[in-house]
């Protein structure tokens, strides 16, 4: 027993299954083949102390032991080299594309898809200045994954956070010019471990159904 | 000597200066008490080095050595205990911290920037779902910055991030109903290594006019 235990919502709608963050965990855990529980807390009733482990009352979190942690795939990057290289120069590349994938990638592509989920069309005044900042970030990843088969050498934490923000883009039609990006996502999501965090995660808002 | 070296832009518009994102990595390293140099490059010409350094053609960057850093304040970190303990629990604790101001804080805040710079009224279309996902993050840092002086026990990287990303947001008057949010950046702006690396910023700017 390594007592890791990640914990999600019971339930969602169907609209944000396949997508709810808990897959990038359930992933890494695969991928580093690091045995975990999975436990829930309810979609509605988000209680203090849900709030306690996740400032923002989102999911998921990981428990290691009596550690409640939100930087999951870092944690888990420095458990297992699976996940994240041990040596210096290998961790930094690493990091770097982590950051990059959440801060320079991820914040561009969820204001675009807050806007495109709320129906905003392409003419509405605001509307592009999102999609040319998420235009701008994708057409720097398009050479560099045409170029790469993973962001930092072996495949890291780090793919598993950039394919998760590309795979939004793509399921709404955001990756039609950009097929390197449509490549990498389908390389990615192909791994034995990505098909079955995502089935898992099905399985799991479909049980409480 | 250390060998660090912080590489920024020779010279940005005046709109920018002292929220150019070096000013994080000086915050650190005055925090920290390392010495450091500093190197330019273009604004307006970015070439291929650049870009090899950084994918998305921003700054900045640090080398340490012959490894160049792109996920500077967690390299940093691992550094001085001044900016993150050694401890497993402390570091999560920073970490989770860290990351949710890159990715649930300045996700927000950044769209939200982008639309009050581009002059959207906030009878715009589409604007108020960008304040309102701004207000339900500021709403959650509220009650957690009035109950505690940092965000991770000691001052820390995650602070660093966290004050420079609401400062922004209360230039453009974005905190006027969050005042242990103001009080927050108040308090860290006044430490002296805030002072000096905001004071080295604006002087490097105004060197290259």
């Amino acid at each position: 027993m390594t007592g890791l235990v990640l914990t999600t919502f019971r339930w969602v709608p169907e609209m944000p299954r396949g997508y709810v963050r808990d897959l990038r965990i359930r992933w890494a855990l695969e991928e580093a083949g690091l045995p975990y529980r999975v436990e829930s807390v309810p979609f509605d009733a988000r209680d203090a102390d849900h709030f306690a482990h996740q400032p923002f009352g989102q999911v998921p979190w990981l428990t290691d032991g009596d550690i409640s942690i939100g930087a999951i795939l870092l944690h888990l990057g420095f458990r297992s080299e699976a996940l994240m290289p041990a040596d210096a120069r290998g961790r930094s590349q690493v990091m770097e594309w982590l950051i990059a994938a959440l801060n320079s990638v991820e914040m561009a592509s969820v204001p675009w898809s807050i806007f495109v989920f709320s129906g905003y069309a392409q003419e509405t005044p605001g509307r592009k200045c999102l999609d040319d900042f998420l235009a701008a970030r994708l057409g720097h990843m398009e050479p560099i994954l045409a170029a790469r088969e993973w962001l930092a050498g072996a495949f890291s934490i780090a793919d598993i956070v950039m394919v998760d923000v590309l795979r939004l883009v793509d399921r709404l039609g955001g990756l039609a010019d950009h097929p390197a990006c449509r490549d990498y996502v389908a390389r990615a999501t192909a791994r034995p471990s990505f098909v079955k965090a995502h089935a898992d995660q099905m399985a799991h808002f479909a049980a409480a159904d």
